[in-house]
């Protein structure tokens, strides 16, 4: 993880090359010792500087990949792994999380007490109200299974929601400044795709949501992280890095922030937008947890305070609703809208049509708001619930006042890759801090989400991996 | 479209400073009239090669975005559109077709005769019964809305889809070695992600599908035109181009092709895995038309003859049944499995569950094979139809065995894009060939959609068609 840490903040160039050399490894074109073509021919062949293919090989030779002979040149190393057939039609699931889609493969492995996804319990939807909306939806629209919707979303849904962000939250937004994905992922992996490239500087929040880190990293970005903490960012440190990197764009989840829990307040939201416009910097607000609050309402979203159209607003609530349907909304100004509709239609040509109209007739519905209160009230208890177990036992986290996650950091004496084995063995998942790291550090956090387990499993839970951590703690004390 | 076909045999490195430099430009970091910096510095700051950064200044020189002055360097063109917020909310649709995603493009301007969708006419849909499938469903799975699928797909829609793969195609497949995607367009978007990088070679048809085509430039790949024809394809020729470029893979759609309705014979399938295998290149076969066949049944797919896990099969029968559902399922043997769904956990995170099991309910129908019975004879007839009004009018196509499309010569005298713009203007939609052709060529071939119009609609649409190319023809001898 650090070794891979290490390569973010350098040159994406040579890690393309190193990739293209490995491919062609992989796929046998050069077998165990069989000599990679000079250092110039593959500069000529790929238009790279010589320094760069240089760079690759060394970085291959580092990782064993190919050798050096008598400084002759670099040879295929006999342990590579051709491109075998082994154990085909097995799965097999990597024990480890050191993968490129780190979370993913945690959330892949069973687990009783299951701490490590950030979802509702399936018991805490309203899934009798909801196939009632579906048949309303198929009396309503008849055809709606032979019809694709735009690229841009349903019409009538973009509708809703415009009147919907302007009485809820005071967004001016028009219909045509919404554009639907199939999820906040997509909606995040068209942003890459449409205003990154693999030379910009983007800056994330540390820690921050993986899945994101795992999308910019793939997309060969320079990622730079800005720490949150419950006061929000170091504005003077923000701006200077904004001024020193010139970020194409800043990935932010600052409202019951996943996974600190920590909300950005009002002023610095304000100021943000000042910056990002002055720098030039667009601002992607991922906003799936404002419904979640806890005590007081959280402050409304950047977009709010931007009147020059720097903010790319993700609102993805259906994940409170039906993460089943998989519905998200990007909000955003011209000329951004335009550029992700292409990107949408180039992805997938357009979200079914028919999730996006079960969605509308529910969101619309009053049975909603009440399922919505509730569920703020039923996540309160979960919360309080692990943070009851945790008392006295040395963990430190700060209450979060919303959102699915505790940021729990352990004992001193504790090492959490340790207590990681040791709860798969015990059936108890959660996510490793490190992961959510930009930097691959943070290795004394930890995530545990308290969203998908009924209430005794949270509670049983949270008390043995309490106690596995104690275990661990005083073995590492005696040696 | 010609200036970009040529970028695309040669090196993607110096598009991509291209596009960082308009990038910044655009963002208005550099004005009209400003000065880049030096081609030295440039280089450093991006760590490539300075001829790479010299011939991306020599594009946008070129292109009109930048101009040089006494030799001193390059500075911005003052007639480069800064970031305007020009027109903003409205959106703009433009008006040709010179665009990222081509297709999308024609397919969002309205037309009465809309010959530009290769789509099935929802009136042949089965939409009354799909809706008593979606009410089973629920009864079935009462949380499928607050469940998330497995980013692999729904185990049980896996399975059927093995056993139905090994009951009507013989294809040996494991559940595990099958993929969900929404849709054929992202499965083709996640085996880019997932195989290629942009230094790679690619083989397409040529005319293709031109989603594809577009999807691969954006990749940055080098796009290789492998000739298709009724006959198939030049054997000779494909080898000696595999041979040669060392294509990572070759994208084909070898069934009632999009758009040439040509089916490569089974000898040459059999043959052309052989050398896939030989020259370890990927065999991606796109195959939505298989069941839409007007004689006799097609040949089995590639992946019936591929023994070493060459060929990545992708089928997507919704299409004809319930398009609204989007469900593509993508059939390839390890270690390819694996890297698809890391790839579709990142890209979205499963696809909706609940279309799943809809489409899983649907597709073990007795009803469903007397649907696409007479789906297959509706669209015969449609073909027909335009066959009917083509003839004796000048021009030539190769009557195609199955498929939604025509592909059509015009008279030597028509121009084919002045057609499309007094079609547009007649409400007639079609695509335009050299769209489909990664050349940009073919100016004498259209595409026509036969299958989502209605048979009048159809008949009068071509009628039309055909009276205004009459109408070019004749005022062109004239001129």
């Amino acid at each position: 993880m650090n070794k891979r840490g290490q390569a973010k903040e350098g040159a994406p160039l040579y890690r393309q090359v190193c990739e293209y050399l490995l491919n062609r490894i992989e796929r046998g074109e050069w077998k165990a010792h069989d000599k990679l073509p000079s250092i110039r021919a593959l500069a000529d062949e790929l238009q790279v500087h010589r320094l760069t293919v240089f760079k690759a090989c060394r970085e291959l030779a580092d990782s064993g990949k190919v050798y050096v002979r008598d400084k002759s040149g670099y040879y295929v190393s006999p342990d590579h792994p051709q491109e075998a057939k082994a154990d085909s039609g097995k799965k097999k699931i990597a024990a480890d999380y050191s993968h490129m889609n780190a979370l993913s493969d945690i959330h892949r492995l069973p687990a009783r007490y299951q701490f490590s996804q950030a979802l509702i319990d399936p018991n805490l939807l309203p899934n009798l109200y909801l196939s009632d909306y579906v048949k309303k939806v198929f009396d309503l629209y008849p055809k709606v299974m032979g019809t694709y919707s735009s690229a841009q979303g349903d019409e009538e849904l973009r509708l809703m929601l415009s009147r919907h962000f302007r009485e809820k939250l005071r967004l001016q937004l028009a219909p045509e400044e919404l554009v639907i994905t199939s999820g906040s992922q997509q909606a995040i992996n068209l942003i890459i795709g449409t205003f990154l490239g693999p030379m910009d500087a983007v800056l994330v929040e540390r820690p921050t949501y993986s899945v994101a880190l795992d999308l910019f990293r793939r997309a060969g970005v320079r990622v730079i992280p800005i720490e949150i903490t419950a006061e929000g960012y170091d504005l003077d440190r923000l701006e200077h890095v904004m001024q020193r990197d010139k970020p194409r764009l800043f990935y932010l989840n600052p409202t019951h922030q996943n996974p600190t829990g920590a909300t950005v307040p009002a002023w610095q939201r304000k100021r943000i937008v000042e910056l990002a416009e002055r720098y030039r910097c667009l601002l992607v607000e991922d906003d799936p947890f404002r419904d979640m609050y806890f005590g007081e309402a959280p402050p409304p979203p950047f977009f709010a305070y931007d009147t020059e159209g720097w903010v790319i607003y993700i609102s993805s609530f259906s994940k409170y609703i039906a993460p089943g349907l998989r519905i998200c909304a990007v909000a955003c100004r011209e000329p951004h809208v335009e550029r992700l509709i292409v990107a949408k239609s180039l992805a997938d040509s357009g979200t079914s049509l028919l999730n996006q109209k079960i969605f509308l007739h529910y969101y619309t519905s009053s049975r909603l708001q009440q399922h919505v209160g509730k569920l703020r009230i039923a996540l309160q208890v979960h919360k309080e619930i692990v943070e009851e177990e945790l008392a006295g036992s040395g963990w430190e986290w700060t209450p979060p006042q919303g959102g699915l996650n505790l940021w729990v950091k352990v004992p001193q004496a504790v090492s959490v890759d340790a207590l990681f084995r040791r709860a798969r063995e015990e059936s108890i998942s959660f996510v490793p801090g490190h992961i959510c790291d930009p930097l691959g550090e943070m290795q004394a956090w930890l995530r545990l989400s308290y969203s998908f387990a009924s209430e005794e499993v949270l509670r049983e839970g949270t008390r043995r991996l309490v106690q596995l951590a104690r275990e661990l703690d005083g073995s590492c004390s005696h040696t």
